[in-house]
């Protein structure tokens, strides 16, 4: 008999294209329930082209509206915040970045001259990803420039966005493959955004490994350079070891059944991102060197069956991992 | 660490409750989309109050618009039909029924009386229950009285009904336990219907085997008597062997756990039975002796990934199940 975390793989893809759904508005309440109940993405272009933040924001606009600001950022050396960084001794760390308080021109003025540095210059990047419904506080100035809620989310779930973030970056900022327990509306307001997908059931492809946690923090000896400090308090976290776009590198058995879905969102373009996908985020800035996006959360609804169904898979595969490794059984009909 | 399994289904019962929502209106496409979405039931009560069929069906009427037309019947000894039956030897056979085309004016005039006899009398007992479309075949002077179509599911499900049926017996039939991978609205007429429902993560609990198929077929010494008739061609059918209303019997090491609920319609209230779930269905007749009610079948998606989930957890309890015994493993630090 097949193995049944690899039947569950292969079902899902026989059931299921790889591919992620192209509508060319923005859907009902109705056709969006349709996305959710199956838990699937899709992504709708140009749906936010009337947006006031997506015709206007421009750098001076987001520069004159956020005059005299201090804005939250995190810095990292090479683009990776929360990501996994490898420590000299070979073992793997989930690292937080540095988080610095500065003027939003300044940091904007950093993050243009970014978009221009040759690779690997050896200065910081730095990256507006609070997700902490930073665009309701912090940025509440271009909140304004955004629909309150999406309204067919909000009709649809019968819930108000329980996060609304502001995102702004250059192409040196790379997400790390991970999972959130949300609902995600993704709205691309300047360059592109690329998406790389996996369904909750890749679960087994992705390697996720319980890590010890650290943080980026200026450095005793020169504080303009970034190292990693170990959080020794802090419980142990979960994180997907494996990069789709590394694929032969940190593998499971499963890694090389995913069916990674890759999508580009450019100006005015809208993403659903389904609970408990796994996504890796990279982005391209556009004419003035930046990449800016906005997106809704809106909480998952945890009841049903889709949740106890992928802890399940979670299950499964740590109970296989934990089992003592017996012997293998020679089968000559004497059994035991 | 706890057995996934256990835990699968603890989860479930942790996120969800074990009773059936309660509406007291027809829900709106989009109301019916959010329990499609969770997989989960509910009973609008009186939601068909109005329906023609609710208002005028009475035995009068039937045998007036049924007036010469022959209609399938199951017959079966017990009220018995697509159940499990052990035979002499102790072996357990799934039994279709014994299917007869009689006139419906005699088929009615022979519900009726069985719902006065005692129990145990000795004779047979009949059901229409084809759950073959008839309501549009057979029963279709009888399709007049009821909407074409669930309105807030044909929009929600963007379909049309795949089978309406029309189901007519007495206290004496019980539909065993069961599952259909249909979403399935179905309607009291008349009496009772009670159901008791399972979700489809109580597999484990629920016992299914693959059973040789028979069906009851008239004696050869008394023709008036059925007998189980082995179908030696046809290939082994899953059956579930648990009985939530013998629940020591018949047991799985998970039986123990399930949660059944209950839910009894009355005449005009309307079920949401949700795909895959599993239903035991008793009856109770009404003032003429008959229970008379309608459902309708709208075809399940298999994309995403619920059918993939439910196929998984049937994997791994099949892996469970053929697993060689092994020895148990003395923990004494000294490894293998
Ligand atoms: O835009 C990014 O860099 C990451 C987006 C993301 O992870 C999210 O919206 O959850
Ligand atoms: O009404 C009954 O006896 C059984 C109903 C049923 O099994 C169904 O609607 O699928």
């Amino acid at each position: 008999m097949e193995d049944p975390v690899s039947n569950l793989i292969n079902t899902y893809h026989e059931l299921n294209a790889a591919v992620v759904d192209e509508l060319d508005e923005e859907p009902t309440a109705l056709g969006f329930m349709r996305f959710l109940a199956k838990n699937r993405p899709f992504v709708a272009r140009h749906a936010a082209r009337q947006w006031k933040a997506v015709k206007d924001w421009n750098t001076d606009y987001l520069r004159h509206a956020m005059e005299n600001e201090a804005v939250a950022v995190a810095v990292t050396p090479h683009g990776n915040a929360d990501a996994v960084v490898e420590q000299e001794d070979g073992s793997l760390v989930f690292v937080e970045p540095h988080e610095t308080f500065e003027l939003f021109e300044h940091f904007l003025g950093d993050v243009q001259a970014g978009a221009e540095a040759v690779e690997q210059d050896g200065s910081n990047v730095k990256y507006a990803q609070t997700q902490n419904d930073n665009l309701r506080n912090e940025y509440q100035s271009l909140y304004v420039d955004v629909p309150k809620e999406i309204p067919f989310a909000r009709i649809a779930l019968n819930e108000g966005a329980d996060a609304i973030n502001f995102w702004l970056g250059n192409q040196r900022s790379i997400s790390a493959l991970h999972k959130d327990s949300y609902e995600n509306i993704y709205i691309q307001v300047r360059g592109q955004k690329h998406f790389t997908l996996l369904p909750p059931v890749e679960m087994p492809c992705v390697n996720e490994q319980l890590l010890p946690k650290g943080r980026y923090a200026p450095s005793v000896k020169d504080s303009g350079k970034l190292e990693v400090e170990l959080d020794h308090e802090a419980e142990r976290v979960p994180v997907a070891l494996w990069d789709p776009d590394s694929p032969s590198k940190l593998t499971t058995p499963y890694s090389h059944m995913a069916k990674p879905l890759r999508v580009t969102l450019n100006e005015g373009d809208m993403l659903y991102l389904p609970s408990l996908w796994y996504h890796k985020v990279s982005q391209s800035v556009g004419q003035e060197g930046v990449a800016v996006a906005v997106n809704y959360w809106y909480d998952m609804d945890f009841s049903g069956q889709f949740w106890a169904s992928n802890n399940f898979v979670h299950d499964v595969l740590s109970a296989e991992q934990s089992k003592p490794a017996y012997p293998k059984l020679e089968m000559d009909g004497k059994g035991l």
